[in-house]
């Protein structure tokens, strides 16, 4: 059971003069952060004034690649090879690390986006080219994921993994998420979802929707700012860990 | 006089399907190549192409950031405040660099393309802001510029110039090119260019247009590859250098 | 002095997953919109849904064509040629265009958005530009602009144009605005903006800043949706104007 | 049998500073041009020309509508809903007829580029969302597809179909396209191409890779211009075609 545990958002999600989110409120809460890099959101003012506050506060900054697809915020299927998925990280990683390095940091991470995010956990083409990626620019970063393939190939590259538990999800008996087009696929009510939290962190177990005990091992929550519901579920689920004498922490071995 | 010359020539300047000039021909002949990093020309397959290439010729590798203007390939003027000009040359910095870590090597040089290119020669604000990514994102960076105000800021940041010396172009009595605007400014005779070439490099010297000889202090010569009569060219000046006693190399401080 | 008024506003300015403003509830207070085109905001899903419910509500469609610069929203100055205008908005007008035809209507009106809307006042190459474009793609659509080159450049080619009002602005003597860079250009009381507006439209006249009574001819009153506040003062401006016994109408003229 | 047959190539497919093929000798030889819209090639300096010098040389102008994948080409699979694709194609379509519109003409057809052409020959939700965009934006229009689910929508929607025979492709038994991942896919033998065009057009049959006689009732040839060797065989297909008796036109009922 982890006594401590990773709050996680992605964030600098807007482009232009568009924003996403609450960005300001989730930086208070979380202490990792998913900096969108460009292709789904996030032009170099939003990456740079994203990474600069997260530098102020001590949030670590992750990159949060994805498919280039700016209209779709990348969340459409698009059937690359494994080489376009591989340059296409490459290049988000170190635009976005230029900024970490612009403020005096490090990246501490990386996590796909969107419908790459997703099929990262079933293509092992996709996961490799990702893994490449990573271990060719910098193999001290840490993959943060659900259990799958870039888990996996990530662990086979002697990459480190974070494995991210999401708490307003339901999950299938075997530990993977009950697809959107479901119903009950996404969990509303917040108090479930603030149980659910503590009881995956502070337990390690997660009550699957036949109501299996699945046995987890999160290093990660993943939490959202869409809005001031949301920003303040965050809030509360961060309390209730600490009131469970949880520590909120990033992992130390990122610096 | 230098003994020692670079050689430097535009590179990776295609996008998606279409190419542009001849990168295999050059690179047997520069010693550093300013490759393009997506702003106005230069997608992720290109780029990684390109580095890896450069890494397995020994050519060192330089970032060619531009304004965000890829219908118009960085030639039209935009009038960007210093910070987003200061944010696109981050982003543009660290996207290649991430090539450069892929393949193993480190990016030696930043030389800005097109109309900012030239805007950073007598825009202080612009040359401060590009100053301002290259010392926060990498001071081991050298610049490589014509004598102006990025010359200027950088020396005063503490950070290494190349001074660029454009073998086909037509000099004003004070060391500036010569409009495009105005008659003569691009010379054509590839006698004259390898001629002028070689005298701006063993003799320090080039002659206005007035034919006053200006003294230069030219560390590297810009070759282009345009169509193969300027690969031709590229290579006679190369060859010219050689006869005339020139070590043609990148230099040894970069690494 | 108008008995009969157009209320137009921006709409469908936002891009992919981020909106911008309460464009249903504008639908519901003007008479015409400005629909971006793309290449400052508006993606085809965008442009389909807006122009498909300004059909529904009887609201005309005008084009609100814009430099190509979606991260800076329109906003930023670059220095194109009249081709690159002229061309840029004919792609533009005949987008737009299409989702008009695609929900059985045709467009009424375009003017130029941001810093292409102001540079068209002044800057007659870029005011005959949009003129050539719309003279030669559709010239039954009036133009909508304040006085200067863009009005003076389609009367001269035998195009309608509607003097457009800007309620919140300040004006000089001389019938301009206040540049926005002087203090006092915007106006934020909305008692002042909603008074400045019946005064203009029924009696014809603005009072500058300095106090002088400017004798104009509006047309079109532009209104904002950007908040709360703003749908608020839109709908009071209609009410009020209504309360003054003026109809609120868009030209006639257009079908 | 045909007696007279529409040549059309692909045109206006550069970008920027970056042309593709030879579209001046192209538009000698063939009767109508596919014309890219921006999506996947095609700014609109090179739309606005493309159409100029159809317009000129009398050759029928039409859209080439493409999945939004500049760096791709509208290569690239993109797993968009029908809405995307319908709005995507009014955009296109919209942007094209302004510049027909510009020089004084209409566009004549429609043939979607690249991975989405190949998709609406099998997907009915793309095929239909095609047609719903033709049939509401300009029904005159006519399809230019092979058999398939595009064409069957379009001739239920009562919108003309021109039936496109592929002279440098493999063909099976039931008259589908060779899969480009298989060997013999793609001919490259210029007599073998120049025969197979002039059997298509003169005795309506192609024969198969396993030599069956397949009847073909084709009324456009797609030629190529990608370098000179194509070039050449183009202009020896419509001497071979004009050598046969055959009239080289598009059709008449385009205007």
């Amino acid at each position: 059971m982890a006594r401590s545990i990773d709050l996680v958002a992605d964030l600098g999600e807007g482009f232009g003069p568009w924003s996403m989110g609450d960005d300001d409120a989730l930086l208070e809460i979380v202490t990792s952060a998913n900096v969108a890099c460009g292709f789904h959101a996030g032009d170099p003012r939003i990456m740079d004034r994203t990474v600069g506050e997260c530098v102020r506060r001590g949030v670590h900054v992750g990159a949060h690649p994805s498919f280039p697809d700016l209209a779709g915020f990348g969340r459409r299927t698009m059937d690359l090879t494994a080489l376009e998925v591989r340059t296409d990280v490459v290049y988000q990683l170190g635009a976005l690390a230029g900024f970490a390095a612009y403020h005096g940091t490090r990246l501490t991470h990386v996590t796909p986006h969107g419908r790459l995010g997703n099929l990262v956990g079933t293509r092992a083409d996709y996961a490799n080219a990702v893994v490449d990626a990573i271990a060719h620019v910098d193999p001290s970063l840490r993959v943060l994921a659900q259990d799958g393939c870039l888990a996996d190939a990530a662990r086979e590259a002697g990459i480190r993994v974070s494995i991210v538990g999401i708490a307003d999800r339901a999950y299938e008996d075997d530990g993977t998420l009950v697809l959107r087009s479901q119903p009950g696929a996404v969990i509303h009510d917040p108090d479930e979802i603030a149980r659910r939290t503590v009881r995956m962190v502070t337990e390690g177990v997660i009550d699957s929707r036949n109501g299996v005990a699945i046995p987890v091992a999160v290093d990660t929550v993943l939490l959202h700012g869409d809005n001031a519901e949301a920003v303040e579920l965050a809030r509360r689920i961060r309390r209730e860990l600490e009131a469970a004498g949880v520590t909120i922490a990033a992992p130390a071995e990122d610096r």
